[in-house]
């Protein structure tokens, strides 16, 4: 359901045009077509352009279509800069945005070379998966995930406008930074996890099968996004150079502290050393958004609930009743176990009253 | 449902004892009381034995009780090899088993003892969850999971086979090995990425606000594991200094030559030496059994919810009118966000009758 789409299509002239066809590209236009808005495709494979279209993406584009309000570069990241660059002379009356995951470098380099930047916007979709191309793509990829934005100080606000309204009606949030900004933020909350979950993940190449064998769910969550391309990888951390290895040279100093702390177990301090490097770890993860149980704006109830069918439903119906918005729910259930647990997580401020609340009215909670 | 618990509570002597009624040691109570054996607990706590008591994990040793067929010790490692002593000398004629996370220091410990080990099998189940105590515990904790048993050469076969028996019942499956085996295999499966996964969340405690704002999925699987217990983990990343040690420096050479490559992009080959590291994280993780992600057991249905009250509710209720059973569910909610998505795992053999029926009455699913 659309509730802007109207005011999206005309907003943009009914058009945008989408360089770059993988992943980003066409997600991008699936999102677009579906709130009416008519996509022009290009990409430098012919092949990519017509199995995005094949997709539902969009089309390439015609000697007869207008030009675009916006044009949105998903290429990858080693040509963005050359591919804005171009987009903003063949269409000088549009709107140029990337979605690249850098936003400093190419940024450096159009100034560098003298490109009149007033009508190019940097932006950046927090959104991805582990395999790229059009036929990966989703047209809600975008979907409540956050979208930054990079404005600059000459930006004209209708060009902002145009880029924060797509993220908008993609589903996405807009987050205003600056390019630093930007790329200290992903260097260290996508970049570094993404070279530090790759070497973890390279030390199982040598692995014996016995060990392999005892892998369990911890090794697969922390390895998760090392199945990641790797030449689209080099080129974003190649991009992001100075954040990256600011994270990665910190973190080593915190592994090296670490490992001598375990060599020398017994000299003074090294056992609290330990102990505290991995109490950080336990406040990193509480500052995660979004995550089960452990943000720290949020308080967890757990409510036993019978492994009967509707009893969550009416649990949640009752929650309704009572007026305690709920924020996060997991629910830990065994297979063939009578029991299960609903981890509720409601704001600090309405926690006992709700403890109290489902307890007058029979449920249990720990 | 059980198919020899009859069987393996002949084979015990119908009673097990427990030492140490945290996680593992309420799981496997619960586990076996299901399967018809009687379990007695004992914990250096009493409020603990009365907790896992009333949670149904088994209940404290009456004078009157027989010598039990097994004792099983399940309690912190610093503590292991000393109860386990205790074990042998308070139950001469029971085979004793530990489950802790180390098998050679408790081993090596208890020969310089020169306690009698004939009884003795070391055993590891590849269980666990972030929280501990018996709260947490679950009786199929251990179903599908890896369940090490360390045979030594003078290990008498009927001693082992209660363990394997114990394991099997409790629907793990065993995996004999040395302890110097084991203890290599888990240093690099799972106590390395342990110990990395706390040091990059441990990072994020000094993030701006603005780049965990970022905070995608991929840095909440890297770093999920990081919320384990400081305290536990200091014990057990001790008692295996020697492996983690070298796992750990194995992977710090990995990261060096990562960071010095992309410190030196243009050096001949510093390209190359980069993807060939992100490449041989994609080989690594291709090699861990088992599909990311959810149980191998299920499928994981999307739906879209809009986030308003109730919302969740009647899709539930739905779930439960249309008879599909949910054996999983989680919610993915980003703050501010107008929408979420529910993560429902269901039984394969329903998973499309489900989402054609979800879409019918107007749910969107991914």
């Amino acid at each position: 359901m659309s509730f802007g789409g109207e005011g999206l299509a005309s907003r943009v002239n009914g058009q945008v045009h989408v360089i770059g066809a993988g992943l980003l590209g066409a997600s991008i236009g699936l999102g677009l077509r579906d709130r009416g808005v008519t996509v022009t495709l290009e990409d430098a494979s012919p092949t990519t352009v017509a199995l995005a279209t094949d997709y539902g993406a969009g089309r390439a584009r015609l000697p007869s279509d207008p030009e675009p309000a916006l044009v949105v570069v998903a290429t990858p990241p080693d040509v963005t800069a050359d591919v804005i660059e171009r987009a903003l002379r063949a269409f000088p009356s549009s709107v140029v945005t990337d979605v690249a995951s850098v936003k400093l470098a190419p940024f450096v380099e159009l100034q560098r070379r003298g490109v009149d930047l007033t009508h190019y916007v940097g932006s950046h979709p927090m959104a991805g998966r582990e395999r790229g191309g059009a036929i990966m793509a989703r047209a809600d990829l975008f979907t409540a995930r956050p979208w930054v934005i990079c404005r600059d100080e000459e930006t004209p606000p209708e060009a902002l406008a145009i880029v924060e309204a797509v993220a908008l009606e993609l589903g996405a949030t807009p987050i205003e930074m600056t390019p630093q900004e930007h790329d200290l933020a992903v260097g260290l909350v996508s970049h570094l996890p993404q070279a530090v979950a790759s070497l973890l993940a390279g030390r199982l190449v040598s692995a014996s099968e016995q060990a392999i064998g005892l892998a369990g769910q911890g090794l697969r969550d922390t390895t998760r996004i090392a199945s990641g391309q790797p030449e689209l990888w080099v080129q974003i951390l190649g991009a992001n150079r100075a954040p990256v290895i600011e994270a990665l040279d910190a973190f080593r100093g915190d592994l090296d502290a670490f490992t001598e702390a375990l060599r020398a177990p017994d000299k003074p301090g090294a056992r609290r050393q330990l102990a505290d490097l991995l109490a950080a770890g336990n406040r990193g993860v509480a500052r995660i958004p979004g995550k089960h149980g452990s943000s720290d704006r949020f308080v967890t109830l757990t409510v036993l609930i019978d492994d009967r069918p509707g009893q969550l439903a009416s649990l949640l119906t009752e929650l309704g009743d009572l007026g305690i918005n709920m924020e996060d729910l997991r629910l830990e259930h065994s297979p063939g176990a009578q029991i299960g647990f609903a981890e509720i997580a409601v704001l600090p401020d309405v926690a006992e009253q709700a403890i109290t609340d489902l307890t007058e009215r029979g449920w249990r909670t720990l």
